[in-house]
């Protein structure tokens, strides 16, 4: 939660005076997201976002990010629009920023997630990853296998800081995770970050996804895996199968995992505790105790790790 | 700007239940006030603010601060309008807060601040101090001279870190205002921190006023004279005349100064920026390096203390 740039009230409205999107009537920083500056705003045609973007996103990206909302939204999928300029464009520029103006989407996040919001979160994510098949740009995953390496060398010499023997473990997981990282998976652009925080709710029906800055290429089945992290473990740690099968059961209803996306999911939910894991230790251990931020706990992820471990099939996730 | 208390989504569905506005459709933590925590919630039935009062406001102040509010709006002050629950009671609890909902005001704060927006702000002034005349409540201002002196000696022995002399400075200053303070001044309830930030406008036309935490009973010429430290200095400390005879002038119009008001203005402008110096002076040396909010110059107000040092009489604002 953080407002990097601040931004004038004078500044903001010279700005939407590029936009056709009507007079400004108000403008706050919201609290939202680790990596930008947000704001909410209203104006006499609805509420927007305007998006400043701080220095971890790499501004080359951005086309990507916001054509893919844009192409998902275009498709029917409930992704923020980024909105044009009266010049058609959509990625301008604001105190020194890459900016852009996205329509605003209502909804609530769940942190007490239920198993009807797994279904919802199971379609969602399938109907993403369909939606997604036609756009024609492309990003590599830069936080996939083969970035764990380099991330874990960051770390390993302070892991056992965080827990005694942390590094050992990681060190014979991650060599076990690029000797049987799976090939030729059926691949497209994934959401990346496809957390309770990123998709929104009205009542029980889900009605938004947001944070698309983790989007990129690369297989679905990874994207399920990561989904089974995110929405299937308990606050005591414990896994939540009935979830897990209300999730996969309704991403199936939309798009059918083939058998080697199945037989690959307990080594991808293995990859996936691993990639959380990875980024949060490094966080934990790398942010500045007067940071803005507090870094979430690593250790989270090792419990998950070591559930999808002791899984001897994908018949544990609650399938048939 | 900081959001203190996290609330959950879950939380705040139960919260809102317990008023009749409408069902939950978003909400964002938003960086306002550097006090309280604040959201901006969106409901089927239009925007209203959720503020949870952290501990530098005293809980038994707030159905003063509320019911003022709440008065103001009544008399067609562009005030927030506190929202009751359905039992009718205003100020409840979330989160182990004394929390409120206030209807949401539509505006923007200028700090370009131009001579037309000094008009507005003079009449909304005189508009509010009338207003507040038959208000039944009563809060004494804990921040007037009398709690200079203590305010002081909490920073006068750093005080030289911020500048060579400045210690001596304010004990000399001080010990006139104590001396010359007036007495039997028009009073009333000043809202206590109307600087532009707390001031809203839709174009040049003023559209609300926020945050009344500061406000309290204290005699009119002195919040006048907070006005002209709030508003009518340049950005590079020159005293803006034209701003101030706009300020004064349009105030006048809604409610004239007596004899004694305009002779003691100067002294009370010394007043004014003695005050927002100490305390500024007292965050700048008391707030941690970790903390949320960044602390503001207190230099500006020695600045304007200054100014108001080398004013020979009110002519000097722009009166004639």
């Amino acid at each position: 939660m953080a407002v990097y740039t601040e931004v004038s009230d004078e500044e903001l409205i010279d700005f939407i005076a590029e936009y056709d999107i009507g007079e400004l009537r108000s403008c706050k920083g919201i609290a939202e997201g680790i990596e930008n500056s947000n704001y909410l705003m209203h104006t006499d045609r609805g509420a927007f976002i305007l998006t400043l973007y701080e220095k971890r996103v790499d501004p080359d990206d951005l086309p990507f990010f916001l054509g893919f909302m844009e192409h998902l939204a275009s498709r029917g999928i409930q992704a923020p629009v980024p909105v044009k300029g009266r010049d058609g464009v959509a990625l301008r520029s604001l105190c020194g920023r890459p900016a852009a103006v996205l329509r605003f989407l209502d909804g609530m996040c769940h942190r007490q997630v239920k198993p009807d919001h797994c279904s919802e979160v199971g379609k969602a994510l399938a109907q993403m990853h369909l939606a997604g098949l036609d756009f024609p740009l492309s990003r590599a995953n830069n936080l996939s296998v083969t970035a764990w390496r380099g991330l874990l060398s960051d770390s390993v010499a302070r892991a056992d800081e965080v827990k005694q023997g942390l590094g050992k473990e990681l060190e014979t997981e991650l060599t076990l995770l690029e000797t049987e990282w799976p090939d030729g998976l059926p691949s497209g652009i994934i959401h990346g970050d496809f957390f309770p925080d990123n998709v929104f709710f009205q009542g029980e029906e889900l009605s938004g996804l947001i944070d698309f800055y983790f989007a990129c290429n690369d297989c679905f089945a990874y994207e399920i895996a990561i989904c089974l992290d995110a929405w299937c473990f308990e606050p005591d740690g414990s896994f939540n199968a009935t979830k897990a099968r209300r999730l996969l059961t309704a991403y199936r209803g939309v798009r059918d995992f083939s058998p080697l996306e199945l037989e690959a999911l307990p080594l991808l939910a293995r990859g996936s505790s691993m990639r959380f894991l990875l980024t949060r230790l490094y966080d934990w251990l790398n942010t500045p105790t007067n940071a803005l931020v507090t870094p979430k706990d690593p250790l989270e992820f090792l419990n998950r790790l070591r559930f999808h471990q002791s899984v001897k099939g994908p018949g544990e996730y609650g399938l048939d």
